[in-house]
């Protein structure tokens, strides 16, 4: 029997996920539920009190050294605060941090879910021992973070760079972030899927995948047609990958980084976006060694989350 | 008399600049002259020797702690060789570090000039104690560098970043980075002279300006016609700067640092390129504290190359 474990907690939008490590890394229970942000931060936060308890009993663990939270942004990581109206509705200044440690008497962090994520990759996925590791999920959106020797770079008063929404081009769409054409309106799955609608699709599969309803086209969808060969979805998926590929030579130019793991549902998709990144790679590789940089797919999965967020403590109690 | 100093040199294209400094980081002698390229490495070498030994004898001091070398790029750290066909024609593996150390027994350290440069505002310039110091140089090209903690970050095998070669705008100038509409190829010091010559220059006080010789617009006589109410230089100008902006608010997101310090000849014109800076910042703010990044004009000038070269060497003292 294992004597302690950490928890980690992976809390998204619609669901929350819990999983409880080892001081090896070795996932030994999780469980998961809908967070249902709508009945409240209250409802939710017993519903995550629960979670862990579950895990650490399947776990047969003796004692919970601690718990790490990652969480969809914004997050105020020096303050344990949890302020995210915008993907949990409701969840407005939420001290789940204060909350988590009176409940369980055990150290808890919160942290950005994209640091979370990479920081899972560092620990025990693509990204083991990588001096500078740059991660980039795209999924709904396109998150970032940047893993060094192990630790999480953050900005000003612990701010999370947030690299999705760096400005790629100036003639691209409108984003919430105020920006047109930041590298998530260009390349993300809501950016695909309003390629393909807004396309004339007369010709193409698309239409007829979709039930002939174009407002249910989707990324998916989009690389499942071009993947047949449908020429309209391949050209919208070439563009996609265009786009996808600038924002990751800027930050092969701003970072250098040793390696760049790829995730999030978009990336499930990768091979029809690496050859197109290779190509752009290649034709902008003049002032930094850009051939150098490794660039693999993320190896958690979705679970890259849990990892990380267990990691930010069992990490701490390693350099006591 | 003081006891010892360190010699900082910046090498560039066209100069070459040395001065003594002591610990507490005061320039006690300092000289300059043309690095003549073109006469070969070996002259050049000897040039700067002579260079060392009258700042040294100049200063004072009894005994030389160390030479600090800051030079164009591309440099290898590691190695300590210089090889930049580019702007040092002929500058090719030239081994600098070994020679100056085995001629004066003393430590040498080789940098990327925009490091250096960016390391002496943060030892005795506008960046002094500041966390996250990020540099941005506009000049004939745009050069970037980030102090974190007092240390240069270096990406894989110590590789320099080379920020001014992001792209900014697909739809803009081929660079020779390989890029079409890197930040460099939209606001240096060239990217406003071409737009001015490129433009219908009827009507405008540049022609005049300029002797009647189009080629003759450089990005200096540009700023100076917009000082003057010129219609068409003030439009290139309102131009270039929000290029500079969309640049400066992919550094913001990429890296949130506490402050962005910025030097280099177009910058002397900083007060014709900031409020349009503020508007477009104001316009981007939404994912990160944006507001809260300071943006100030460098101290020292076209010396902070000199002084970060310097505290190469004092840094390392210290830390002894």
């Amino acid at each position: 029997m294992k004597k302690d474990i950490v928890v980690g907690i992976d809390l998204g939008g619609t669901h929350v996920r819990a999983g409880a490590f080892d001081a090896a890394g070795d996932l030994l229970a999780m469980r998961e539920t809908p967070i249902e942000a709508q009945r409240g931060a209250q409802a939710g936060l017993q519903r995550i009190e629960q979670l862990v308890e579950q895990v650490w009993r399947e776990s047969g663990a003796e004692s919970l050294a601690g718990i790490g939270i990652g969480c969809t942004g914004p997050v105020d990581v020096a303050l344990g605060v949890i302020n995210n109206p915008y993907t949990l509705p409701g969840w407005e200044n939420v001290p789940i941090v204060s909350r988590l440690q009176e409940r369980f008497s055990a150290p808890v962090t919160l942290e950005n879910d994209a640091d979370v994520a990479a920081l899972g990759e560092y620990w025990r996925g693509a990204g083991q021992s990588i001096r500078r590791l740059y991660a980039v999920t795209v999924g709904t959106g396109v998150g970032t973070a940047l893993i060094m020797d192990g630790q999480i770079y953050r900005g000003l008063n612990n701010a999370h760079p947030d690299g999705g929404h760096i400005v790629i081009d100036p003639a691209g769409p409108p984003c919430y972030c105020g920006a047109n054409g930041c590298w998530e309106s260009l390349c993300a799955g809501p950016a695909i899927a309003r390629m393909a609608r807004q396309a004339d699709l007369s010709g193409s599969i698309l239409l007829a995948m979709a039930n002939g309803a174009p407002e249910q086209i989707d990324a998916r969808l989009v690389a499942e047609a071009a993947r047949r060969g449908d020429p309209l979805a391949s050209a919208v998926i070439r563009r996609a990958a265009y786009y996808f590929s600038l924002g990751i030579v800027n930050v092969i130019t701003l970072f250098v980084p040793e390696m760049i793991v790829l995730s999030g549902g978009v990336m499930r998709s990768a091979d029809l976006f690496l050859p197109v990144l290779r190509e752009v790679i290649a034709r902008h590789s003049v002032m930094v060694p850009a051939a150098e940089v490794r660039i693999e797919p993320a190896q958690l999965g979705a679970y890259a989350g849990l990892y990380g967020a267990a990691y930010t403590i069992w990490s701490k109690r390693k350099s006591l």
